[in-house]
């Protein structure tokens, strides 16, 4: 991973008094015991088909849904649309640069708007933070300008302050569309976040989980001006549809796992991290933003 | 500016009470007087120009450097490079998902590489960051994970320690590709930020300066896996020129300003930002991110 540098080999320097090179986060990863993996239910993944690209290739977009506690009214209503397969034929109708790829019906808020199923909850704000837990996953040690701290929890990124939790806005996160307050939106229109981390939406806006599998089929697409709706409905990207996996036949069911951050492996990982010396490096932080801690996911070997 | 809302208008309650509306940030700017604005001079924009898209549209990508004393040796290098046309026929080479667009030559490290210019500085790892200097004009209140505390110099995102400063990786970031240390790079190959703040590549890779227009035909060109280099040279997009504006005739050179981040203007307008007490809000952080601060541009009037 050697950034933003180029394809060239390392200089060969002889090191001789050098100590035993240190395991890279990409080493810690790879010698994880199979323990340190965790399986992702199917009932907990949105399988995202668009339309295939200009050059007939498939596109599908993997969303890992947050665990309880966490936002599970709007995610109780996404699994209602996703069995109803009310996002079918819906669209990508919004990509604004460094911000959010939007999707869900294209016609909403019109005369042409699809009926949304009968049942969904109105979910309160209250709901966008839940009261704090005992014995957190992983806390973050790096300073963060936006809640009292950082961590890890079940695979996903939250901020705390002395009486609550709440799943952070970072690349990827996907959230739900809202109009002005009070309104908390169902969960049929959706945003994966496309640039810098959004934080100001943390506690504003239901987080409901993230892409963990083709995220640039959302952040390649055209840019929109302005707020990033296309004008011409053509420039929509359709969706084809979007399934629980669970409900996928078993062999189409996407078998996911992610590194336990509640693991040693997980710490290690971190650690390696923030803590570069390979060759590329010179000068390593030692912490990080909450939001550059990728949690490792793999296919299931 | 209602983020990831949808375009519905705000439903509208009678609020008798309510003060006065707040200025939004949006306001602010576009209230500020002229002489907040500072004309950024031709001499310090690079205008790169990509091949038209599919459908036939220009691609034009604009980089701001970054003022003295910051980088110069690299800046210098480009300026070369650039007045000697060098970068033309070049291409976008490399593009990874949530971390950088590459750019110069795709046959660099190769038996096929275009020779360099004569005459380039071999910038040492040591004007990564600067000595600190008395006055800054703006400093950011939010904590941050990787400095001491940050702040704004000219329009650039900087971060400090007690004893020196440096520019920060934020989105559209332009910053030197390298070899492993103690290479520092020529200039030649660039890359622009396209996800995340890589705030770990601070005082690692030379900071030369900011995409101020244009990012999105960066942003959304096609990823490739891994580390993002197209094994396939006809997926590459071609540079047609890159240009100093100050060597384009008068009426091509690009007027573009920045608000001045000393200005009044610039405080009121962050903290507008940071305290957003509009219809679509609920919660304010009351500080950001440095790199969630983007200093505003324009078209000069």
């Amino acid at each position: 991973m050697t950034a933003a540098s180029t394809m060239a080999a390392p200089p060969q320097i002889a090191q001789p008094q050098q100590p035993a090179k240190p395991r890279s986060a990409g080493d810690i990863v790879k010698a994880a015991p199979a323990s340190d993996w965790v399986a992702i239910a199917p009932s907990d993944l949105l399988v995202m088909t668009l339309s295939p690209d200009t050059q007939g290739k498939a596109r599908q977009v993997i969303i890992q849904l947050l665990p309880p506690p966490f936002s599970q009214g709007w995610i109780g209503n996404m699994k209602k649309l996703a069995l109803a397969h009310w996002w079918d034929n819906g669209a990508v109708y919004r990509v604004q640069d460094n911000w959010v790829a939007q999707f869900g019906d294209p016609d909403e808020d019109t005369p042409q708007a699809k009926p949304l199923p009968a049942g969904l909850a109105v979910v309160p704000e209250s709901e966008y933070k839940i009261r704090t837990f005992d014995a957190p996953e992983f806390i973050n040690k790096g300073k963060d300008p936006y809640a009292s701290f950082t961590g890890i929890e079940r695979g996903f990124p939250v901020a705390y302050d002395d009486d609550y939790i709440w799943p952070t806005h970072c690349y990827a996160t996907v959230g739900v569309g809202r109009n002005n307050s009070p309104d908390t939106g169902t969960g049929a229109e959706l945003y994966a976040v496309i640039g810098t981390p959004p934080r100001q939406l943390d506690r504003n806006i239901a987080v409901v989980g993230r892409v963990i599998e083709g995220i640039e089929h959302l952040s390649s697409l055209p840019r929109a001006p302005g707020n990033g709706m296309y004008n011409d409905k053509a420039k929509n990207t359709p969706i084809q549809t979007i399934r629980l996996a669970s409900e996928l036949p078993q062999d189409q069911q996407p078998r996911l796992q992610y590194l336990s951050t509640a693991s040693q492996t997980f710490r290690d990982y971190v650690s390696a991290r923030v803590n570069r010396r390979d060759a590329f490096y010179i000068y390593a932080a030692g912490s990080a933003d909450i939001c550059n801690i990728p949690v490792p996911i793999r296919r299931a070997p």
